[in-house]
């Protein structure tokens, strides 16, 4: 599969990425910005764009969509939803029209090898179209009603999460979580664990995160992992280079003193800006004589900006370590230790829940740009050439929303389509890959995401790097616009091959061939202790060289040195000459019984942080009758508490119950809080619902006098009288899910009013 | 309180504290190093100790030790251990009759006011002679047979956890917990949540990694939180200078053709070395010449090496932040908004889980003395004049064996004590400090440290700081020695007051008065116009200054303004001169309702890769029958796994009974793996046994025919017989810990063999 792209895809390759397959890198901090507020997954495009040109890929569905045919999609049976149909497509559909018109021209001008900078400005435009579509969809896809400043009051008066180190004044991209934030995310972390690691029998590892300089080298991150930016050269106030470019030259172009001919030229870069590499972009800050719009001071040449944090392990200060800026590499420097741990055999998946960092030029919108953030991240290795999934029909009937690329270029809305269907048809490119797609749908939806602000949007392929063969991000619709929570990547064998290159340490898994096969081995043979003698502490490189060289290279050299004597061998970037004496060749035949290969990796990464937050908005919700009154409808198996305990006033009668009912929810492990805090009973629900608690029980004379209490649930607000004695065991179920509300309603008598509502 | 020490104890002081109570800083990298493999505990030590000088303190129990009374501890009713009693005691008089000596000798030396280097030369034989005692001790305890190397080689061979990046050669310090210790710490920390934080309904949160440089200036890490080393001028290898130091001499002590005198200046040297300055150390390496062990190279001056991870946040550079050395400062640069989440009440308790950094000079001892480690701490505020605890009548009875600073000194051995007895008698200085000590060693029998090697020591004063009144580590005996896994320390107010002065803002609580008083109140009232055009850029520190400073302070001034007109004013190190037109004395009456008060911290601070080593060694364990086969005997509410799966054989006919009963467990959330490698049973059993997977389901051919299987149990291997479909409930009972395993055997047959072991 890999490889076998076909040379004349070059030519027909669809936005930036033909650049990218002619050989040109394009620098990686100028791609993908314009994707509305899609900032994190910035993180994705970069980790799938730091590396080199595209030389390959075998992404069947794009391959269509790039060569035209597109029949298979239109087999898949579409179910239609809200974002769809609706009278709303009248409106839309002049800009989807407009849309795929710059889509065909695109297709166009590259079938026809039109210049680089004609392809370039058509590719912009049809990026400024999607943008139109995408804006105007939003706004009349079902209004959901939604205040996010009411929402962020709640959040930091009730400390879910607030900025760190406030006191000292704050830093921005980082957050602190609050006992609600904290509780809620473990229990998200809970669940993920339980719903991958345990019921898939994920081997689950923790890494450490400083990581030394190699590894990150290896990984890419070293040298492309970087922002291009600029500093006020007297106050050293920093500037994405790419911002301060569009911003300078659009308020250039607004102002009415500038020249025709000055605002056509500004027009042209803010087009080409998206594709400009660092020279080009440098040009135009010397053209325009850019300045600091705070200080209006001088701004350096344009720099490179890594954005991993950078420190010294050990005392030396000669050992050069990061921070992690993912969690994957720790799982892939570990592969041979996972690989055997699981008996040799594929496919196998491992998990990684852990901490990340990444040192952002201007971190911004809460918690979805933040310098610390937790990922969940699975690496499921298995064999490139069977990506089946042995429980995928368990699944196949799931639906999804699905926004292919295709439907991006054609304008076209996201799809209902089930994704048994998708994988019939390649446009999700196999089993294991839709596996996931599902089970991250299905995960998203028990943690409470609305199922209608969920899509899964297929990166286009100048988002994905050469060795990702398909990559679906699973979106949640905000009030910042669409947000990727979740990526969903096939990684093929690149990351295990470049630790294999970096180290020696050939990590890759064997299986057995269908039968014995006879290969014919060409080794080298080296004189150890003259080669030695001559090139001392080179001496082992080039033994390891020539005792890893392909067989062609050694029939080369034995030809060389059956003829003149000499051999130049390239070692490390140096030529290092082989003479007779220092190697033979040795050809046999050998039956091999297995097969080296290097899996590929399947990647689902979590963005913690970014579900919590999705997630908070998702169910928040304001009381129809009181608009003060708001609550989150979190799932109860999430709820960072489960239960709330109200003694109706401060009675001493009622002590005894408070902590008999305390003791007994701590024996189920089910988290409480005892709110006899003295306001009304109305007041105190109010309270608990702020902070998503699902149940409350109040304790009141009549407790006194037959020990029930009153269960209410937060969102219905219903009330039913229950034995206290029962209460632990039904919030319990409650929570975990064993029991639906409407089953307790059933079995216990409604409760309509506070029968003792004074102290008698 | 604090603060009511009286003068005269500076006489009186035992060891090293003496000097700080004089004024003379410590270097604290000197201390407490020849505590037995104490490793991880010197970061505590550290912790208390880069402070500045003693002022005050008020740990009871220890002036009595000081002050030579130890009447109320005779009182206290011991419960003889094996560690105690038993015919060893005979081998042990001595020794500890030598400690004793030399412990009043430093008394009486103290008490006379003898000069520094006699009382430092007797503290530090007192240290080497208990360092006698501890050892032979050691060797005398109930022998434990233990093969490290046998269990390192289970942990590596089966992937519990190993070196970082050991395929680039790995990093000292660092490790990666793979599937199995991953589990383990998950189930750790799981049920330290459940056991603390919702069992004691405590606030949890989660705090940045990432520290500004002036948060952990005002802790005080930036400037102490130190090591002294010494570079290799060439090669730039890394020593700790007290280390090379030690080696250096007592090589050159040993040597033949070293002259008397000189020896016996070395034996001086040696003894004074602990409680030597950088200054002297600097001037032992030039008189002795000392050079690199390594390459014999110069070295260079000694430098403090502060062992905190620095970086840049951001990317201007400007902005200096650290990896947090402790978690402990983000709870308390929160304490204003955990306050307000409990409503403004007093006792509340926040705990954190998470990782902390510190970069070693030279790590050691796997995963005792490490670069990255996890913490779970909890900092119980509560008020100073009252820190009883609600629940101590819970677990006044329950008997931990307790080392006091005083029978360290005396040379006596640890006792068991009833943790009520041990408040009472004024050992431990409160019922809050004790409830969690006893809470602490529940958490830790619970998970399965052994409580035969289990005791808390109690930190002698030259170990505290000067804010903590009363300090207690759990210590593991393992074959690293005495190793602290929890340490529970009264902290005292050090922390809220370090961060209220360096930011201005009040972490303070209130508490009502039991009647209004009337206090009379002094206020500055500043010229703010004429402070600002005096001091311009300073005027704001100026009008702080006067508005912040005391009553006395402010009377001197008005004296001062009346007669002379003028007032000199420190601010921040300089002298201000204040005059009249800046400043009036506003006096007035005001009724008080509430006081304000900084609020003490008690704090319990658990280091998890501690815990999870030292429970790895007291369960690792060698079947009788056969010294190949190991096992680890980990409570299965803690175990990686929970139960493993063993079908008799391939066949096919066992495929759907595995299905349903994998199936089931993940329903239950058991976790579990399906071992169908297709060894022989006993050896599946062992493989499992390995990583301690406590219950066992073999399938069968009876499976086939009655659908029952076997369940067997880890630890006695014994085996009983019960239907496939009771499996899941019966293991997640036994995992839960809400049946035991005989209560299982009294339920089921037992089974004594494998009746049908071949295929049919």
């Amino acid at each position: 599969m890999v490889n076998s792209f076909p040379d004349k895809i070059n030519a027909l390759c669809v936005f930036g990425s033909v650049l990218q397959l002619k050989g040109h890198l394009v620098p990686n901090s100028q791609f993908g910005r314009n994707l509305p507020f899609s900032d994190w997954s910035t993180l994705w495009v970069r980790r799938y764009r730091y590396m080199r040109p595209v030389r390959s890929f075998s992404f069947s569905s794009l391959l269509r969509c790039v060569w035209g045919s597109k029949k298979k999609h239109r087999d898949v049976p579409i179910k239609k939803t809200a974002m769809g149909d609706s009278a709303n497509e009248q409106v839309l559909a002049p800009l989807r029209a407009s849309v795929k018109e710059q889509g065909d021209l695109v297709r166009k001008l590259k079938s026809e090898g039109a210049s680089e900078i004609d392809v370039k400005k058509a590719v912009a435009e049809l990026k400024l179209r999607k943008k139109a579509l995408d804006d105007r969809e939003l706004t009349l896809s079902p209004q959901v009603s939604f205040d996010r400043a009411k929402m962020e009051d709640v959040l930091k008066r009730r400390f879910f999460f607030d900025q760190s180190f406030a006191i000292y004044g704050g830093i921005t991209g980082q957050f602190d979580y609050g006992p609600m934030g904290c509780a809620l995310k473990t229990n998200l972390l809970n669940h993920w664990r339980s719903f991958f690691v345990i019921e898939e029998n994920m081997s689950e590892v923790e890494c450490s995160i400083l990581t030394p300089e190699p590894v990150l080298k290896a990984s890419g991150h070293v040298e492309r992992f970087a922002d291009l930016m600029v500093k006020d050269v007297k106050t050293g106030e920093c500037f994405r280079l790419d911002h301060i470019i569009k911003a300078s030259l659009e308020k250039l172009a607004g102002s009415k003193g500038t020249a025709q001919d000055v605002k056509e030229k500004i027009a042209d870069i803010l087009v080409k800006l998206d594709g400009m590499t660092k020279e080009e972009m440098s040009d135009v800050l010397t053209d325009f004589k850019i300045k600091s719009p705070l200080t209006g001071n001088d701004l350096t040449e344009p720099i490179d900006f890594n954005l991993m944090f950078s420190t010294q392990i050990g005392p030396t200060g000669l050992v050069k370590g990061f921070l992690r800026p993912e969690t994957a590499q720790g799982i892939f420097v570990n592969f041979k230790r996972l690989l055997e741990f699981n008996q040799g055999r594929l496919p196998f998946a491992a998990a990684q829940i852990g901490n990340a960092f990444r040192n952002e030029i201007s971190p911004r919108s809460g918690l979805l740009r933040v310098r610390e953030f937790t990922l969940a991240e699975i690496e499921h290795f298995c064999d490139p050439s069977d990506k089946s999934h042995p429980n995928f029909d368990a699944v196949a009937e799931s639906e999804l929303m699905l926004y292919s690329a295709c439907d991006q270029m054609d304008g076209k809305p996201a799809k209902n389509v089930k994704i048994g269907d998708a994988v019939k048809t390649g446009l999700v490119n196999n089993e294991t890959l839709g596996y996931y797609m599902a089970r991250i749908h299905a995960y998203l939806l028990n943690v409470g995401i609305d199922k209608e602000r969920l899509r899964f949007r297929q990166h286009m392929n100048q988002e994905m790097a050469h060795y990702a063969c398909d990559c679906w991000d699973a979106e949640a619709l905000t009030s910042y616009g669409w947000v990727e929570c979740v990526g969903c990547a096939d990684r093929s064998a690149y990351d295990l091959t470049q630790h294999t290159k970096a180290t020696g340490v050939r990590l890759s898994a064997e299986k057995k061939l269908p039968e014995p096969k006879t290969v014919t081995v060409t080794e080298a043979q080296v004189n150890k202790g003259i080669v030695g003698k001559v090139f001392k502490k080179d001496a082992k490189a080039v033994s390891e060289a020539l005792v890893n060289a392909s067989s062609d290279v050694l029939n080369t050299m034995e030809d060389a040195l059956s003829t003149t004597g000499s051999y130049d061998l390239t070692v490390d970037g140096e030529v290092r000459r082989i003479t007779r004496d220092m190697a033979s060749l040795k050809v046999y035949e050998k039956t091999m019984h297995v097969e080296e290969f290097t899996p590929s990796v399947v990647e689902p990464a979590f963005g913690i942080g970014r579900i919590l937050y999705a997630l908070l908005e998702h169910t928040f919700a304001v009381r129809e009758s009181d608009e003060q009154r708001t609550y989150f409808k979190i799932p109860a198996s999430v709820a960072p508490l489960k239960c709330a305990v109200f003694p109706l006033s401060s009675n001493a009668e009622f002590q005894p119950f408070i902590r008999q009912l305390a003791s007994a929810l701590k024996v189920k492990n089910v988290s409480h809080k005892v709110d006899d805090s003295g306001g009304s009973i109305g007041r105190r629900y109010a309270r608990t619902d702020e902070i998503a608690v699902p149940y409350g029980v109040t304790i009141d004379f009549d407790t006194v006098k037959d020990s029930t209490v009153t269960l209410r649930e937060r969102d219905s607000m219903s009330q039913v009288r229950i034995p206290l004695n029962e209460v632990p065991a039904v919030v319990q179920g409650l929570s975990l899910g064993e029991t639906s509300w409407p089953e307790v309603q059933g079995k216990y008598p409604k409760f309509e009013q506070q029968e003792s509502t004074k102290e008698k």
